[in-house]
């Protein structure tokens, strides 16, 4: 559906959907195809220390690279707020990575982003994700 | 107005006018007071290395801090996208803040961010605002 949504439990669904697949398919079992159901095809990402990254295959290169170079092997996605903005929301979150990099101590890595989800082909993806630590 | 916005230069004109306080008044004359007229009410920022700080008068105390303890004495706020999102907007932006720390050599900190703009009082300003340093 691509009417004008509504904050209602079918939306909240759906982007739990979505992280589902960050955290499972990307995170979890390396699959890094599945960041086209995750992002839109003209999606950009701002990761702190680096230039803002444009469209899915760059993001798709970025997030095999940092998931592979710090050995993440999970990940935790908590809405805190979620904001109806015309065909979009914008979402704030809270994010955890377990990270076991080779040699050192397992780490945790706590985080906070601000998505803007819209609709691609029916799904809810992010369009706009930017995060930083906690400390 | 409370109209659904429009991506003309009205809009554009009336986010540059908020950008310009902060820049002019908040940074280069610490008139904090000024933040009053950037950020809504209930607005959230997302600042690195800190947890999310809620409500403009938490705001107001953490830029009043940052920009004495740094001796912040200029920034560049500039748009690199407005994305129209129902009655608000969805800005990314690159910032550029010069700072002349005590007994240092004056440095510049290179960041990017996203704010969700929404009026308020028929004055646009920044309900949620995260960003992070490029290096």
């Amino acid at each position: 559906m691509s009417a004008t949504p509504q904050l209602d439990a079918g939306l909240r669904a759906a982007m739990q959907q979505t992280n589902n697949l960050f955290v499972n398919e990307v995170v979890k079992k390396r699959n890094f195809a599945a960041l086209e159901q995750v992002y839109t095809a003209g999606a950009r990402i701002l990761p702190p220390g680096a230039p803002m990254i444009s469209g899915r295959q760059a993001i798709i290169d970025f997030w095999s690279d940092l998931v592979q170079s710090v050995n993440a092997t999970d990940a935790v996605l908590t809405s805190v707020d979620v904001i109806l903005a015309g065909d979009g929301v914008v979402e704030i979150g809270s994010a955890m990575l377990t990270m076991e990099p080779p040699g050192q101590a397992a780490a945790q890595l706590n985080a906070k982003y601000v998505v803007y989800w819209l609709q691609e082909n029916g799904q809810w993806k992010w369009h706009v994700d930017i995060w930083n630590p906690n400390a």
